[in-house]
C-alpha cells in the first residue's frame, strides 16, 4: 500500500518528470537526471532515520529473502557461529537459510507459545562470540513484536525491519546491519533497503556471489548495476511524505494511536479477539479471529464491499490480519473499527 | 525506453487497474488480480517467443549481474569447466564471475580485433565435456552481434540476450538457458527474465543462495518472495505491444530496417564511420564517430535540442552510440540520420 498522495504524484509525474520530457522509467540509472531522485532518495531516509556516515545505505533487488543469505556471507567472517531469535515465520526462515552456512544458535524460541509471546530477557541464550545476533522485531504473520531492541553487547545486531522500518524513530547506532523488504511499510516491491555499518563491509565467504557482496554494491552506490529505478523513486516519494507528516517521532503516534483503537475495539468484544501478550503487541499486524469462525466469509465479503481490503489471515492461522501499515490511514481503521462493531451487533 | 503507447496505458492503469479499485503498485503479488496479471505476462512471452513448456520462464530480481553466478552455480554439476566466448565488456564479466566457480575455456577471443569482429567459426575451441556453452549474442557497448545462433552441438547454451531479446524470432530449442535483463530491451529496471530448460533445474553447487536456485523460483511461479510486481506488469504491456505489432518476426523486419537506415547513412559519409566488421554488426547498438572529436560536444548538445538523446558513446569508446531498441520508432532513426546529414552539411 502507498499513500494517496504518493500516487496521484507519481501519475502526475509519470510521462515526465520534472518537466525533463522523460518518464523515471526510460531515464539512464547513470544520468544526471535519476542521480538526483537516487541520491535524494538517499539523503531524505538517512534524515529521516537519522543514519550517520559510518553506515552505508544501499538500495539493493532480491527482498529481505537474499538477505537472510547475504548476511552470514557478509557477516560471519572467520567466526563459528551466529545467533538467532526465533519468533515467527519470518525468523525461522532466517534461521533455515542462515543454517546452510554456519552453526546457529537459538536465543530464545518463541514457538512453544505458539509465537503468543517473547521469551523473558532473563532466559535468552547469547554466545559469547557469535558473528552477529540477528531478530525480526516485527512478525507480520503472528503479529508480535519486541516492544524495545534487545541488548546484546558488543556484538553487531543485525535486524530484519521488513514490517517495522519507518513505523517509529529508529536507533540506527544500536545496530550492525538492518534491511527490510521495501513492499510491506515502504510501499514499492522490488527493492530492498540495507543500512549496515561500514566495519562490517569488505570480508565475504568463499563463492559469495559478487552482487551478494555488500561492499561491492557500497562501493558503486548501489549501481554496480541497473537498480530497480522506479521502486527506488517511489520509495523517495515515501520518504518526503513521510517528511511532510512529521517524521517518524509523529508517525510513532499515529501508528500507535492505529494500534490501539484496533486492540481496544477487539479487547472490548466477546466477539472478537487476538491472541498475543499485550506486551509484544505488533503495531503492524493485528491478527484477530470471530467468535464463530462460520462467519468468517461473511466478514471478509461485506468488508470488502465497504472498501476494507487484504483482512483474511495468513493461511497457517485462519481468520482476520489488520495491517495497519505507515499508508494505511487512521479513517481506515476508524472505519475498520466502525465496521467490525456493526458487524458483531447483526451477528455476535 | 518504453513505446509510448505502453505508457500511456501504463498512466491510465495507475491509480485503478481494471476497475478493481487497486493500483498494480498495491496489489498483493498473491492476489487474483495480480496473478492475472503475472500469468498473462508469461503467456504472452511464451506466445511471442514460441517458448515450450520443456522450459520454464522465470521473472527474476538482480539484474543479468546475478545471472552470471547463477548460472555456474546451477549448470556446473559435476563438470570441471565451461566454455565461454569472449565477444565485448559483457561476456568479459560474466567470464570473471564464472572463473570464480570454474576452470573458464574460451570458445573465441574477440579481444585481439578491439571487438570489432567474430573469430572464424574455424577457429572456435569448444571443449569435449564442458558444463555449457556461455556467449552474448548482442554487445552494448562495441556495438557487435552474431549473425546466427553458434553450433555447440548437445552441450546446453546459454546466451545473455539482455540487449537483443524480442528484437526479432528466437530459436528457444537450441539454447540450455537465455536470460535477459529487461531495461534494454523490454523496458522496466529490476527485472531478468530467465527463460531455461527443465532438465537443467535442480542441482545447485553446495553454498547456493535459496535465491540463486532457479528450481525453487520454477517451483514457486516466480512468486517464492515478493517479485518485483511492477516491472513484471510493465514487461506484460510491453509483449502484449509487440502481439499488436505483429510479433517477432515483424519486429525483426522493423528492426534490420533501422539499423540499416544507420548503417547506410554512416558508410556513405566520410565524416561519420563505424569500425564493426559489417559480418557482425549488431541491429540495436551503432556506435559511430565523428572526423573530427572535437565536434563531438556540438554534436551531442545539437541533437539533444532536437529530442535525440543519450547518443554519448560509451566511456571506454567516446565518440556516439545510437541504441535502436524495439521502443525506438523508425521515425526516430529517420531524424536521427535526418539531422546527422545536416549537421555534416554545416560542420563536415
Amino acid at each position: 500500500m502507498l499513500p494517496d498522495e504518493v500516487m496521484e504524484i507519481a501519475q502526475q509525474e509519470m510521462l515526465d518528470w520534472h518537466g525533463s520530457g522523460m518518464s523515471v522509467m526510460e531515464m539512464s540509472h547513470r544520468g544526471r537526471e535519476y542521480t538526483s531522485i537516487a541520491k535524494q532518495a538517499e539523503a531524505d531516509l538517512r534524515e529521516l532515520a537519522g543514519i550517520s556516515d559510518d553506515y552505508a545505505v544501499l538500495f539493493l533487488q532480491g527482498g529481505a529473502s537474499s538477505q537472510f543469505s547475504m548476511i552470514p556471507m557478509n557477516l560471519l567472517r572467520d567466526k563459528r557461529h551466529a545467533d538467532y531469535f526465533n519468533t515467527g515465520i519470518w525468523s525461522a526462515k532466517a534461521i533455515a537459510e542462515a543454517s546452510r552456512y554456519t552453526q546457529v544458535n537459538v536465543v530464545a524460541d518463541a514457538k512453544p507459545s505458539h509465537y503468543q509471546t517473547i521469551p523473558d530477557k532473563a532466559l535468552w541464550q547469547l554466545s559469547d562470540d557469535a558473528a552477529y545476533v540477528h531478530y525480526t522485531p516485527n512478525e507480520t504473520i503472528h503479529g508480535i513484536e519486541f516492544a524495545e531492541v534487545p541488548e546484546v553487547g558488543s556484538t553487531p545486531l543485525v535486524a530484519d525491519m521488513s514490517s517495522t522500518i519507518l513505523s517509529r524513530p529508529i536507533e540506527v547506532d544500536r545496530f550492525g546491519l538492518i534491511y527490510a523488504g521495501a513492499q510491506k511499510n515502504i510501499g514499492p516491491a522490488g527493492l530492498c533497503i540495507v543500512i549496515v555499518h561500514k566495519e562490517l563491509l569488505g570480508q565475504t565467504l568463499p563463492g559469495t556471489p559478487a552482487m551478494f557482496d555488500y561492499k561491492l554494491h557500497s562501493d558503486h552506490g548501489s549501481m554496480y548495476n541497473t537498480p530497480a529505478t522506479y521502486s527506488w523513486y517511489l520509495a523517495g516519494l515515501v520518504f518526503q511524505w513521510l517528511k511532510r507528516q512529521g517524521g517518524l517521532a509523529e508517525m510513532a503516534k499515529i501508528n500507535e494511536r492505529k494500534a490501539n483503537k484496533l486492540y481496544t475495539a477487539i479487547d472490548a468484544s466477546d466477539f472478537y479477539s487476538n491472541p498475543v501478550d499485550p506486551r509484544y503487541r505488533s503495531w503492524m499486524n493485528i491478527p484477530f479471529t470471530l467468535a464463530d469462525s462460520t462467519l468468517d466469509e461473511r466478514f471478509l465479503t461485506e468488508a470488502a464491499e465497504q472498501g476494507l481490503l487484504s483482512l483474511k489471515g495468513h493461511r497457517d492461522l485462519g481468520g482476520m490480519r489488520a495491517s495497519l501499515y505507515n499508508a494505511m490511514p487512521e479513517a481506515g481503521v476508524d472505519k475498520l473499527v466502525w465496521f467490525m462493531s456493526d458487524f458483531e451487533r447483526r451477528f455476535g
